[in-house]
């Protein structure tokens, strides 16, 4: 056996499943966040594209990380999910909470694992070249790297973080990673874009599970205990008192912070370019950028509508099955599920976020 | 008793309750045309209004004639309508059979009545001048005229017929019919609005019962036999069986054509100009407009809805009493059905009558 294929062996899949996705409210709710959503038009939803595109390499050793109201969906959507890779939140607590403790599980079944954390509601087209730069990730992991897939950019974008790439290592496609830099502002991002040095953050990071631990361990020690401890009960019968008892204790903080960026500044994270078209799909705008395909004047159709347009162009999604009859409307929004309706214009696909805030504020929480 | 208290006691108001309001789709359909619906937002239906209206002359001496699949909902919604007084078409055939045919039940009840016919489902504001204008319409039809009220109009609107006015009548505020003039484009709409000489029709008319059947007489003798025949049998047992036999033989064509014209031709049709405020209520941007009372990116709300708006203008009519989140949509149409939503804007609040085309064209007839 050599290196490579030893290194690909060791790989094991973890997706954290959560956040609601408020910018695509009505659609995405507390009880059906954005990762259950068909949001391509392809028949599947988020959740299962991103198990799909990771089964040639995943073989199945993939890990879901939800909260435990998503139990049914998940194992609906999912039915090869192994029931001991399931692991249920009881309650949101991050991104560090999470891949870790995914980690410390897989760690203690197989001390060697390489874990590769993928969010559960992007979406990806050329998936063989997103395996290409998973399979380069994990070799470069194997090195005792925390790697990153970073994405090339295609515009200034100022709704992604950005990685600051450093030397490249040796004769592969990675680089060390100089820096992670937050959500930049225009002006920032239009530099970052020009300078051909930057690639966006999609928060894919791929490590030994042990080295994320040691990092941890360092950074947040309490934390760090706290995953190794539920870990350690895990495929015992004490499993489900344990993860009661602690992970309610565990501090809440981003991957980002209490991982990527210290290890960062210690030269132990590099990124591999990711060459394949990524969407973030984080408001209906961008969901009718996908749709259309560069088409100018498109109406986007997601659901079951019985739609009559006149000369209008934007999105329409519909859970109603209602008949929906669209005059005249440039970049429109309509989103159509039965309790609650949003017109609105692509210009304002941000603003949503705002307007669930106005509803939690106002106490429609059975519309959240 | 005076000449003048006479001719109000011989009052009888005819409402014909016809048309569907096909622009006003969604919200009107074949069950539920636009006179069922409270487009004012006062808590009344448009027929309740016109019902209310002219109570203070009519002292509820009022014929409705309206399609027969409405009878329930006109029967509740006029609980003071005599069972005598309604008219029910099996089948709609134009206006001349439904108002000759209410001329000549009231007129073989009493040969001197004088009707006075008003459309269902027009909003009228200013009721005192508007039954003002009435009672001197009364008075000049007591004279052997043919009398309609005029709508001075407020701007040179293509969507109505006008009435050119002659001389005036006396020291009254009547003015003979010059002629009547189909809905005009918009230069001879301008030329109409700039000579202060043309009111629009609104279709209002009052006449001696007799003379208006005298009329028809001539222009559709077969007509005028038909609903004859059919008022000799009104008030017997017979009415059923000869309403089936006669109505579906009776020609259509509108009032206008069979009555109105040629009785203008003959000098025989006076004109009171109406000083009150009229709408027609055709499309969603004229009762955008209605509610709006001048107010700028003012958002109309008819119905149930729960709305959530962020600097939205226009209109939301609401069925379902779903939540309607809108943001940043300038003038826009919402209507919120329970099997169909309409979403464009005032500018083509028009084109929704070529869409209820396209549905009957495709077999939505469910939907219409």
């Amino acid at each position: 056996m050599d290196s490579s294929s030893d290194a690909a062996s060791r790989f094991y899949a973890v997706i954290p499943a959560g956040g609601i996705g408020s910018r695509l409210w009505p659609l995405s709710r507390a009880s059906a966040p954005k990762f259950l959503h068909d949001l391509t038009g392809n028949g599947q939803t988020l959740l299962q594209d991103t198990w799909d595109r990771l089964l040639p390499i995943s073989q199945g050793r993939t890990m879901v990380v939800t909260g435990d109201v998503h139990a049914g969906a998940v194992s609906e959507q999912l039915p090869n999910l192994d029931f001991n890779d399931v692991v249920l939140e009881p309650s949101p607590r991050d991104s560090t909470a999470a891949i870790a403790l995914a980690a410390a599980i897989l760690a203690k079944r197989q001390p060697d694992v390489i874990i590769g954390s993928f969010a559960a509601d992007h979406v990806i087209l050329e998936e063989d070249k997103f395996r290409s730069a998973v399979a380069e990730a994990v070799e470069i992991a194997a090195s005792g790297k925390i790697v990153t897939i970073g994405i090339r950019p295609t515009e200034p974008s100022v709704a992604f973080g950005y990685i600051k790439r450093g030397k490249q290592i040796g004769d592969s496609k990675a680089f060390d990673v100089a820096k992670f830099v937050e959500k930049p502002r225009l002006p920032k991002a239009k530099k970052y874009f020009e300078s051909g040095e930057y690639l966006w953050n999609a928060g894919m990071f791929i490590a030994p599970a042990e080295l994320l631990l040691q990092i941890l361990a360092k950074t947040e020690p309490a934390l760090e205990r706290g995953v190794r401890q539920i870990a350690e009960a895990w495929d015992t019968d004490q499993r489900a008192e344990v993860m009661k008892q602690v992970w309610p204790t565990l501090n809440k903080i981003a991957i980002d912070y209490s991982v990527a960026e210290p290890a960062a500044a210690k030269g132990l994270v590099a990124v591999v370019p990711g060459e394949f078209e990524w969407h973030d799909v984080g408001d209906f705008a961008a969901i009718a950028e996908l749709q259309s395909e560069g088409r100018k004047n498109h109406l986007a159709v997601l659901g079951s509508a019985r739609v009559l347009s006149d000369s209008s162009s934007g999105i329409l999604v519909s859970e109603t099955g209602r008949l929906v009859a669209l005059i005249g409307l440039e970049n429109v929004i309509v989103v159509d599920t039965p309790d609650a309706l949003l017109v609105t214009s692509k210009e304002h696909a941000q603003k949503v976020k705002s307007l669930v805030d106005v509803l939690r504020q106002s106490g429609h929480s059975e519309l959240l």
